[in-house]
């Protein structure tokens, strides 16, 4: 991979910045994580609810869900209070509406009766890249939910088909980085997450131009990124976990 | 391209629906045009503003910006109207975000002053593909409201960089699909948007697995489809606007 | 009657626009009708739901209500989005109640079971008289969902009673008018809203003064203006729905 | 007028409830009037702003606007607080729109400068009609604001051309009855509210058929009944403000 | 007591101002208060509802809650209309969980049913001290509708422990003073509002520094001023109650 | 004191929580406090705004404000989200108004010129006593603010007059205690929150009987309580601060 030009970091192109997963920080949910990528720290809970959706009444099947909040000084200039504005942006649905389907992508739905799990992935501090950091970290807390599920004799086996992690790629002064922080991000060309199984399926992918269109061949780079960042934060899941 | 299964509707796996552009189609908007996608029909109009937003205020740039709707009777059975619920949904701001940031990626946003341009695109009858529509339907009226602006003076030239159109693609009973109508989007296993250039390049992609992931394969296969479709619409967006 | 001043139009102070009613114009609901009074238009589909509210629970009786909303740029000057200010105003409210209270009037109630009929009146372009469009067509939409509904064998007979039509007049420089457009709207002394039924019995009356009050025969005058344009109107929706 | 059936009042039918208007009953408002027609109990304060509405600016003119509000417990059962419930209804709306283009009607806006009066219609007690006696005591409270700002010099008379009051018609049991109370309206076949001048012209008219259809000469009696009720609320009108 | 300074009203320091108690003052409310302390006029109504709070369902125990509003030209200059902004302020919340809260106090809630009690305060005139008025005031609009509900049967006994009512103290000029009216509230240096019951309990007290904080000596000042206030504020409610 | 009972958590009856409070938590805060008192956490962090609230303008003075927030599962069960629920609870607009004019007591308002200082309490974990662990970390929140400006050269001295914290007392079990965690606070009669300078002024006082009214000896005694643990934490506030 070529490296013309130094990220501000000092990191090489596909280099993670430091990457910490803490299981069962919340004294109180069912499976918790708090995910640290760097200066962006996301504290992930799952909360148990014996209820589903009622449009999953007499299916037999569960939901996940997630919502997504900023503290409001997370970010470098302070960001107004969702609650007390009324409503929550465009770009906090979008998230949200993200982090539960990428969850659902790996969860036997059918294998924890008719229940609901919801996460929620509240960022303390933001340096960029917190979407995938939710995700990543949710995916940890959720098998965490499950495993105390299992301790309780709700469900036999862990629902979960596999891992789930994502990563941020750009193209930032012309080149191909992995996991870019605020600085990078705000001056990247373009920018894409990735959330991927463990096993390489494409679970979600969002690209975008943000100052002029990209070539097919820099949209594989940024895969190929994302595919050996995911890589290592499988590894860093199962760590957490205590997991083969 | 493998054509196992009969699509619902018997076209071919790389067959656009039937496309109609039809521009002035509003009689007070600076621009306008009426994308039909089969059964999809959008209206897309753009309405010129004097004032760009205060974020702009001193930069001799302007902006272009989109919103979205669906009348309550577009869809299959009744969606109620966001007016009436107070807010618009999650989906409803994740499209016209994209509509959006589509548009601007094709616009010189120095070239028509400190103006807004604001796209309407609101969904009159769906039948599926509802945001590749309003791409595809609003690059034209941008454009008329571009030529009207010329026309009075405004500008000298069209700040247009070169056209932008938007198709979806998807996996339905494994074989991957252009142009899905509602019946094969509901029932995709994985379905990806695309927004591509005139020249090729990828504005937004968007693809999300549905049931379970899928490949880079999959993906480069749909991708090969938007290209091939994307293509056509160009054509279309040509012909309607009266150009070469 | 007097005909002192030219109607910007060229029509004589008793004559109605082009009027155009168009049946089935939208592929799902159970009833629609696209309604034009020349440059104004406006969509109206009639929903069936299976419920009605909650207040009629076990008496047997059914219920008609109606919505209204303009699309953004349907007017001279684009009007913003009620879905993204988050509330409908005073005046979309009122004219939807207007439009419930009219249908009513000529419905039997007990005549379609617990049920309810939605119709959603869409103003797509507006040139004055969008709540008289909006009345006029939904009797022809509301008319068509009961006979797909009699065609389904919900109900024995369509339960309407008379039809309904609804006309504006008002006085533009001291002539007594019908059917205002826009501009003669804008500049009238006085305007009046009439639905009247087709043996002439009056359902509502709304009268307001622009500027200054006027006088019980000027009053009458536009009465007699309307039973004309509404006789008309009349005439127009049974030619559309293929009765006598 | 016939009198076939008693009303349940034992009023004749061209006979008003007991009317009291009482002006200066609020300690801070530059005008005030409590209206009480029979059980109906509406406090009118008059609150001078210095700005009009940027819509006015520059043009010399003053506006008089209007808001209307029910205690809780006004009504029979009682209602919900529209503070709690977070919006305005659509009939709060209706009526509130109406008091101000009553008021409007007889002001001379040019005569006050840019200024606006806000109008507070509050319902203490309801008993039917009270948007009637909210215009009635409006047009006193509106008067002693005007004669306040003369007094302190602002005007040099006071900018009204002539009174206005308002009085609510109905048909009940087949006949045509003046100021209906709570348990008339309920239960009557049409009622329409008529907004008159001193001069007898007509400012609004808004009638209902809340069963069936009424007639060209049932809404000309109800006219001729609200001429004489309104001319003896001029009188009384008069008399509060102590004017000749 | 030091009276160094006099109070702007002329009252000694330990006065309230002239408190009227008038019961029943509402034609459909269950019980009924207006309270005025001098210019502070709240009317307080009580509603019965059948239902309680559905936390309670199947407890045996009913609920006593309160609502608070004040009529937008109450005050000195006029303050917006809660339900036309669409919320309700801190300050009015705060209110009326204190108002519930004092009440719920002194009711024995098993014995009344499953039933709730709903208390609205509604401020027509302000001039200091509100919430102490709608305390004292809601007192006896509650007492009346368990009397009327004695009266009806639906309870054995009036389910009141102990009378409760609330007064306002301050420092002001340096000077303990009681019952503040809106002059001297707004330049106090601190203020506190006591809830007592009638056996001198302490329900609720809430002491603020405005300018600078108070001592302990000030404070048990302020609080034997209450005493005093409120053992004539529970004669004033016995007597409007017509009890021993 | 009187120990009759032991404490569910062992703790004598004057005895704090484990207090924990570090500096400077948040990267990009002006100030920053993370404060633990036993498993109750809130993270406090203060914005310095170049803009002093509108009814400031052109006084020299400037304001200290305060927003409060609890994570959905700070809580034992799930706490609904305020910003998707699209408002504020009462409860948390009362405490944030309460943290707000706590800290305005001890700062002069004179001495930093036109700006705001806004401080976010955010609750991470709740265990009781949370407005009290915010008010107690805001104080050294604004205090590292100041520091910050001073060194900017904003200030020339920290413009605080004297430290503030506070603490809850309550009446548990007949015993009046210190620093109620959750669940003696959901179990006691009474409580009561202090908010005192350094030098032992009252700030704000907020006593509530949740079961039965208290008497003025017992209200002292919690008082006497209070003043033994906000000593302590002043003594921890310096030493976070690192001040004598």
């Amino acid at each position: 991979m070529a490296s013309v030009a130094a990220r501000p970091s000092g990191r090489s192109a596909d280099q993670l910045r430091a990457v910490e997963l803490t299981v069962d920080v919340n004294r109180y949910a069912e499976g918790s994580c708090l995910a640290k990528f760097g200066n962006t720290h996301v504290l992930c809970t799952a909360t148990l609810e014996e209820k589903a959706p009622s449009f999953l009444k007499g299916s037999g099947k569960g939901w996940v869900t997630a919502e997504y909040g900023m503290l409001p000084r997370s970010t470098h200039t302070r960001t107004d209070r969702e609650a007390a504005k009324g409503k929550q942006s465009g770009r906090t649905q979008e998230i949200q509406r993200l982090i539960g389907r990428s969850l659902r992508a790996v969860t036997d739905l059918t294998g924890f009766g008719e229940r609901q799990i919801r996460l929620d992935c509240d960022v303390i501090q933001a340096d960029g890249g917190t979407r995938t950091a939710a995700i990543t970290g949710s995916y940890v807390a959720l098998y965490r939910c499950f495993a105390f599920m299992k301790e309780m004799g709700a469900v036999k086996a862990i629902p979960l088909i596999e891992p789930v992690a994502a990563i941020s790629c750009g193209i930032h002064n012309g080149q191909c980085v992995l996991d870019l922080e605020y600085e990078e991000d705000s001056a990247a060309e373009a920018d894409a997450n990735f959330v991927l199984t463990g096993s390489g399926g494409i679970v979600e992918v969002q690209g975008t131009a943000e100052k002029s269109a990209f070539s097919e061949a820099q949209f594989l780079e940024l895969l190929k990124l994302a595919r050996k960042g995911i890589g290592e934060l499988n590894a860093l899941q199962k760590a957490a976990l205590g997991i083969a």
